[in-house]
């Protein structure tokens, strides 16, 4: 009989079982209780990973490959490398893209390196509360270096960047038009850009304008992006990645940056999930009589759903 | 001086003036007392649009194209077309596309043809509510027929999907894996199929794999979605989907169906302004003594994210 207690799953995963490690994030995707009880046993002992390195962009950027590109490059250290392919861009191309990501690693048969996907729907900031919470899990593991892929862009994909320490935001040669109409969110995240399939046309033109963009970000710090030109397949620029991100990560290090952005996301971690236990307990908070007179009046297109769940708030009493 | 009075706009937009109408949905994506003044007085009278059509798919299926192609259709009857179209993937794609989408549209200088694009972040769940919303304002100023094209995939398009009565699902031929992989989902919203850019190979491939996906479906009603092949390119099959989205139409006003979706719709969408505005009082609910020493025994490793969480909502009374 396999185990679901956290304390005895943890011990066997320390001790090499990759699959007990696969349960335990079983139930962090769950959810509930049994994520309540997963992320208390492994908090106090999470804290010892390395880095942590989120890998973005749009579909077709080629992301991965290289990240298994990247999974080469932080083999050649010591210590497993732990990677979590996330794609909450589901039911239209998630299944798929995430199960050919895992078919396909040729780091498949790697005893050290740990590949799961991760893919949910129908819960409201659902993968931003359970990244963090995957992330902790493989580092009480002993996973020293953790690498998340988000499939996709969006939202969401932005919120899940913000588990990693270093943020690599992936686009191609032509994507000039995109990053000039997105230059607010990309300086927001990117720790590090990289050009992949560097060898087509355009790429000179990309860095060019990610070079303008960056040269005209007001909010600059001692940090400038770096502009690393890969070509996943033929694995050209690799190694000035994993330079890169090493140099983002002893910047982090140095600048006391690190602490700060791991505190800060702690605390936007612990407002989502405040959000989220209240999401879940809306409809008990809003059942009852009131609940059923002003859905009543709403129906009878009486009161707006604004002004009813204002209404409804206030007589619950939850918000001033 | 332009007003900003939801009612003088309103009387203004009905009158024809477009930059009206664009006022209003302005105040609708920036939330808060704007949005709620604005659906306080669209509401009574939005419950007049004849159709609501919701087309939605991957990047790259030729969706803008397409929707091109039904708004020449819809415009063969009478009543003003309004578009709604919604990108919720900024921040690497979004600006990009809708500024293309507008522009490029045959129908810019139509005058029963207003095309809007709606675009943010940062809000959790924004889109769902402001769709909803918009689709709303539109009905009021005298749209008979909106259209929500959604550019992009995932869980939030789900959600903006929920907004139409009848949504579309647009694909490619070689989807076959993709389709399979995410059948759940494609046949929780789709009402009709289409195979567009059908006359690329594999068209009657995919025909086949949603052929067979539909006879599996475990839980199929009396409508049966429709697969409709278009090349929105050459026009090649645009007659047959407005066919298709009236017949689906004819069916919901026979079997009841219009209004219970509708009554559904508006269920959940009191649920997420409700939790939306929950989530925005969290800082509010969440400070003072109890937060400051929860977070701090969080950044100490003492207590996790989830039973900070938990212990929070308890102390505040907010949850039994």
């Amino acid at each position: 009989v396999r185990s679901q207690d956290p304390v005895v799953l943890l011990e066997q995963a320390r001790s090499g079982d990759r699959g007990a490690t696969g349960r335990l994030l079983s139930m962090v995707e769950r959810g509930g209780a049994a994520s309540a009880a997963v992320a208390r046993t492994v908090y106090p002992d999470s804290g010892h990973i390395d880095r942590v390195v989120g890998l973005t962009g749009a579909p077709g950027a080629g992301k991965s490959t290289l990240t298994d590109g990247v999974i080469r490059q932080a083999r050649q250290e010591p210590g497993p490398v732990g990677v979590l392919a996330v794609d909450p861009s589901s039911p239209f191309t998630g299944g798929a893209i995430l199960g050919d990501r895992v078919r396909m690693s040729e780091h498949t048969t790697d005893p050290d390196v740990f590949i799961r996907s991760m893919a949910t729907r129908g819960h409201l900031g659902g993968l931003s509360v359970a990244v963090p919470e995957a992330v902790r899990v493989l580092g009480a593991v002993g996973f020293t270096t953790v690498l998340i892929e988000t499939v996709g862009v969006g939202q969401v994909e932005v919120e899940i960047a913000g588990a990693a320490d270093t943020t690599v935001v992936v686009v191609n040669p032509g994507w000039g038009d995109s990053v000039q109409a997105n230059k607010a969110g990309l300086l927001e995240i990117a720790d590090v850009f990289v050009i992949n399939k560097a060898d087509r046309p355009g790429s000179a033109e990309t860095r060019r304008d990610l070079d303008n963009m960056l040269d005209l970000d007001p909010a600059m710090g001692e940090w400038r992006p770096p502009i690393v030109l890969t070509t996943a397949t033929s694995g050209d620029g690799l190694e000035e990645l994993w330079t890169a991100v090493g140099e983002h990560s002893a910047y982090l290090e140095r600048s006391g940056e690190r602490d700060r952005r791991r505190r800060r996301r702690l605390i936007e971690e612990l407002d989502r999930v405040l959000v989220r236990r209240l999401a879940a307990d809306v409809r008990t908070l809003a059942g009852g009589e009131v609940y059923e007179r002003l859905t009543s009046a709403m129906l009878a297109r009486a009161v707006d759903p604004q002004a009813a769940a204002a209404e409804l708030l206030a007589a619950l009493g939850v918000v001033a």
